[in-house]
């Protein structure tokens, strides 16, 4: 497909970053469709683009240089689920909540949930997380092996479906996060885990940023296998009560999750209960019932949408970033102090089990005084966790956005091998150009 | 060091592959020794092979093409250990003993143990788990950063200490298991873990492998968070109970280990003994006093000292292949089968719960006729479980041993790309050549 406006949906729209979209937008059904398109254009030094379901939020899918998008939206099959192996093998196409649908009926779950419905190959490729990473991992952790077309148009295998192997480099990770730039992904078998016997949930609310921070530290360190933590702001907090009609107290708060057997789960809970209550938090709010847990998360998850409310017209624009968990209180208190002295509207949501949290800036986007000032927002934001010992980006990956900070994070050295690596398996520079890096 | 002992004493001594000494050692004070050397190798094109304790079973250490052994062992500081972010820096040649004498002052622990007290930078190297990894997964899931000096004598940092990152291309996870043939570790961030507030440990006999098996099969799925489930077949329980003083019924039999809080790991306990006895197995012998857990753990870690005394005058052969856990049983069994149809003696040992199983083998070295069987047995091993959709080795690594089984498992495509990888990394071939492929 050539429409304009068919390529125009498949570039990049989730950010501040312009529409570059692609020539063309081949829509692939199996993975020849992709071996053939990868090989026509691999002849023609024309790049190619994978797209999942385009919720990336750094210009992943961008085509600054045109060439062709595979959309791999309909390779969406689930090949097997293997229950006494806990793994199932499936195309890329699948998103995450078709996904579990598919698992629910055999007590089965895949827990790394981006806040977007994105598929697993998107997934796979960003090195996506989420809310449950805290105890499962990402998808580094979940993924036992893929399919990919390289940029000769070679389909190859990076793995088995034994649980571990010593066999050789690991292939597997080094696509996993690749964002597009080594490989297209056209099967992946994932890790599962069944649905635990109970769950429950609590929201527990705190004085600050930084005791609900300590808090975290306190938990993690204790042993307790929480499922999710996560930290609202107070201002997220507001944004979420006005959106999913909650009554929340306007102040810093945690969402938990506890995954076990019944009594694990209580235990886990009045643990936790006990270490919120030191650093002055609470009363908890627990809850077992599954309508109650859902309306949470979905609030939870809905947080992007319900911030756009706190300014009306203006563009949500996502950035994370990573920090060691004893240096994240200091970092997102660092990071309000900006947000209000630049004036911002800009509420803070983190995965903090892990370190790692989210600012929405609210930026009207036909004020470029406004974009500046968020622009300037996000790199002192990623100046700040680099000087603190973290990363750029926890989950939401470089693409285009984020290139600028590659040499501060890694040095050259680790730059130039990450260059020789493209270069070894993508010489002609086809797959996903201009991504991560530029050679 | 060039003197013959030093040298043979640095090649490898393990298995039934010959010694193959490099031309001289170097013993590594610090980092920059390690660059120095590098350099002038590579002035010279000359091998560099790292050596950490030389405990690696498959011929890792050997110089094939002589060349100069870099022993990290001097290297051996642990620079920092941060509590609050359950993390430690260190220098390659600090043990694995080492490290948990020095952590447990502090409440923390590293759980990966291959059975010999091997440097943390081997571990790193050949993607090393052990009795733990089915709770605490291995190397490849436990290793924060490392820095790394390269072919060109650079050195890199691969990470930074947050948990999680999507920053770019995973070069961490390609050099754990690489067997240092794409660099030189020099120095490791770990993820620590909270030594749990309450351990016990569990005896469980069972009728016959399958039956172990499937019991094995049905905890895993059901959930319960077990620290370790190792099998041992009737000839190790037998050689066990000979070295260790120990008095087990000499049938199959798990050794089992739970983690968590006192109310939790006595709930595991439970829910492991009502699963054991569905499938025949029991009664369990439980434990939760130290000395009792250590004397078992103890004869697990000397499975392999023990079985040298099933066959005196002869050497042991340890070989390892891992499956996907539902094809557990049948590969077991049929390898058993073999050891019987064949004459051989040789105990099965295994980390269970992740599908991987080890069997030693008493060859005596001076019978060409016995080592051909040894070999012969191998080579059935690991295309049973390649059959089966395993891997050759589930943590021993390549070395030189299964090279020749890493097209099988891979598939040229996915070689090839190992190989563009290792000569974009090491153009002129110096790091350990001609070990997991020959280019
Ligand atoms: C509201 C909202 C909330 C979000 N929350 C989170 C969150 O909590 N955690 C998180 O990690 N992310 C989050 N994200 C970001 C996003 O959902 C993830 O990056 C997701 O992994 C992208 O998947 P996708 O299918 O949309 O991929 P796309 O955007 O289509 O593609 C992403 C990248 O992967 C490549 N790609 C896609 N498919 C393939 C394939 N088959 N083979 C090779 N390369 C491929 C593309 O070329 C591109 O580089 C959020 C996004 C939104 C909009
Ligand atoms: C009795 C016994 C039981 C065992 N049980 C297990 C087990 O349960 N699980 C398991 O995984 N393994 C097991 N092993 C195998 C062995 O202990 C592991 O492979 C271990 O990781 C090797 O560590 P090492 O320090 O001895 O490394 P070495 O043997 O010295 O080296 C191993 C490889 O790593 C490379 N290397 C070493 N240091 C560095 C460095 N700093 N930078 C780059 N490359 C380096 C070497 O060049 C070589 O290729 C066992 C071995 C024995 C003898």
């Amino acid at each position: 497909m050539t429409t304009t406006a068919v390529r125009e949906q498949h570039a990049n729209v989730t950010t501040y970053l312009p529409n570059e979209p692609a020539d063309a937008v081949v829509f692939a059904a199996c993975t020849e469709d992709v071996q053939t398109t990868v090989r026509i254009c691999a002849a023609h030094g024309v790049p190619v683009i994978a797209w999942g379901a385009g919720t990336s939020l750094e210009g992943q899918v961008n085509a600054p240089r045109g060439g062709v998008c595979i959309d791999l939206s309909r390779m969406n099959r689930i090949l097997a689920v293997n229950s006494a192996d806990l793994d199932c093998v499936l195309e890329p196409g699948v998103t995450r909540k078709r996904l579990n649908e598919d698992l629910r009926d055999q007590g089965l779950f895949f827990p790394i949930d981006p806040g977007a419905d994105a598929t697993l190959g998107g997934m796979v490729s960003t090195r996506a997380s989420g809310t449950n990473a805290v105890r499962y991992g990402t998808m580094k952790d979940n993924v036992l092996s893929l399919k990919v077309v390289t940029a000769d148009g070679r389909l190859i295998t990076t793995g088995t479906r034994a649980r571990k192997s010593a066999a050789g480099y690991d292939l597997t990770r080094l696509f996993v996060g690749a964002e597009g730039t080594l490989g297209i992904v056209t099967e992946i078998t994932l890790k599962l885990y069944g649905i635990p016997e109970a769950i429950s949930s609590a929201v527990c609310p705190f004085p600050s940023i930084t005791t609900a921070c300590d808090a975290v530290i306190a938990t993690i360190q204790s042993g307790i296998p929480v499922a999710r933590i996560e930290l609202l702001d107070e201002v997220q907090v507001k944004a979420c009560n006005a959106y999913a009609r909650l009554s929340l107290a306007e102040t810093p708060t945690l969402f938990m999750e506890f995954h076990g057997t019944t009594a694990g789960v209580h235990e886990q809970a009045e643990l936790f209960g006990a270490i919120a209550a030191e650093f002055g938090g609470g009363p908890s709010e627990f809850s077992v019932k599954p309508e109650e847990r859902s309306r949470l998360w979905q609030a939870r998850h809905d947080a992007y949408w319900a911030a756009l409310l706190l300014r009306p017209g203006a563009k949500a624009v996502a950035t994370d970033v990573c920090v060691p968990i004893s240096r994240l209180a200091d970092c997102v208190e660092a990071t309000k102090a900006d947000i209000v002295a630049m004036g911002l509207v800009a509420p803070i949501v983190g995965h903090v089990g892990d370190g790692n949290f989210h600012t929405v800036l609210m930026v009207d986007m036909d004020d470029a005084a406004d974009l500046a000032k968020a622009k300037q927002f996000m790199a002192r934001l990623v100046e700040r966790a680099l000087a603190m010992g973290g990363t750029a980006t926890g989950e939401h990956g470089i693409g285009q956005g984020k290139m600028k900070y590659m040499a501060a994070e890694h040095g050259e050295g680790a730059l130039d091998a990450m260059r020789a690596i493209k270069r070894a398996l993508d010489p002609h520079n086809i797959m996903n150009p201009d991504k991560i890096f530029t050679l």
